[in-house]
């Protein structure tokens, strides 16, 4: 039975601390769910610190890389998806995703959120920054939701999901 | 901790019944061993008939889906990996399976060979097709394999995993 | 001998009346300088009218087509490749241009600039909207120019490909 | 107006002198016919001695690289599209191309050629290998056309392209 997949894009070596906190917090809250955390895989910032909460809340990680390098891979994924394509891969991990968390912003996770709202899926922004609030909630003020704490993220990624279903 | 993966590769509704019945009994198999499935993940054929060996073996799926269409995945689909990318998405399916088992071919599964095998890749061809293991064991005699039931294909499949580590 | 190539992102059929005359005027001023012309190659918005100015100077005019459908390409693009890939095919187009400018802004267009600052590209953005100039000069100070008109787009290209060569 | 496309695929380093000076002669048809050739775009085999071939002959080459590496481009091609997605590229290959010609054969050739008639393309085979004659028109006996010389070959383009239209 297909299970429910959420997906956690932010920074890579360029995440702040605070990023990965939440990362971290996040790939714990979603675990606990009984969902699937689904990342871009690597061992770098947003994507490693959320599947290594996932793994602390005995959860299953799915990392969608965008090599095909082993090596790149974090150790807390156990499902590696290889696609030797390069960022052009951001497109199926938000259409592989139920419902989208940015969590912090760079220009890779800027893609990922443009994709997103094109392909019509909700996405959360847990970010202070307020010029990326500005920008995407004015394109997409109906799918896009503002999250203060991981904890909010999830609950806005709840109240998504049965809005779907 | 990063899970095996084999991919069970072959025709879609061009699949004959044999092919159906290989695919079912392989996806028991790989499930019984603790191994995820990883498919195309389409409601048809091979795709379909493994996922739902795997699922009655109480396995893991995986299914890499050439569109973003939803009523076109298996139902016994866990995991469902969006890709919006057609028959591109062969080459993912290769590169996320630790081996590859083609059951029965096509020009479909004819593409998946060749790029595990340009991948450097192990293959097992489960099929009793003269000018199919041919042509594949000619260009690549150390990398293909032929077995002529699922079992000796697990077999064969077991022998590469251990090779491999 | 290698061709320049000048890609030219904005929305398709949500372009407004200002970005369609833009995206005319761009694309003749590309076709003069004897530049190629790239844009995502659909009948609609930015695509097809880039196309129709490039076209009305004599350029030569390649569209990277999100489907395999010959029937949704602009009848004024020259080259078509289909990539079967939807909006993936979005990172394409911004490696495949030496300078990217983006003419209008949509969702789509974001994971365009958003993926060519990724790889490092130049992006020339030509529109008035302030939250789209604040949002990814805060990002990419360096490599993000506003551009008021097609005219100064243009020499903006200009300047950054005489600086990379 | 869109030009014909005609695509030749082949080995890289693998191409034997045979597989490279038919190449270089179908380059040479394929642009003194006025149509566009398509390669994967890189500086070896086939696709090299393709573009040279097409550039001698004063055409126009289109290559659909796999990596975002310049230097990796055959000096001999015009437009380089830059994909950055590896051997998923060869779908893109192939669907772009109005008639595929396979020149030579290995693992990643017989991708594309199976990835062609998979989308319903007609391929011309440039090969005097038994066994791959005998795999690819056992299955598609309507779709694959197998040509002894560079000349045969053109031959058979002219054919297909004139049933098609």
């Amino acid at each position: 039975m297909r299970k429910t997949i959420i997906g956690v894009m932010g920074p890579g070596d360029g995440a702040s601390v605070a990023d990965r906190e939440n990362a971290y917090e996040l790939g714990k809250l979603i675990a606990t769910q009984g969902w699937v955390l689904l990342t871009g895989g690597r061992k770098e910032g947003v994507m490693d610190a959320a599947n290594k909460g996932a793994k602390a809340a005995d959860g299953l990680t799915l990392g969608i890389l965008p090599t095909n390098d082993s090596h790149a891979v974090s150790g807390a994924v156990d499902l590696a998806v290889f696609t030797e394509m390069g960022n052009a891969r951001n497109n199926i991990n938000v259409l592989s995703s139920d419902v989208v968390i940015a969590c912090g912003m760079g220009m890779g996770t800027a893609s990922e959120v443009g994709l997103a709202l094109k392909a019509g899926k909700k996405v959360v922004l847990l970010t202070n920054h307020q010029p990326t609030q500005q920008f995407f909630t004015g394109f997409s003020p109906d799918n896009v939701f503002v999250a203060t704490s991981p904890e909010t993220a999830l609950t806005l990624v709840k109240e998504t999901l049965t809005y779907n279903f």
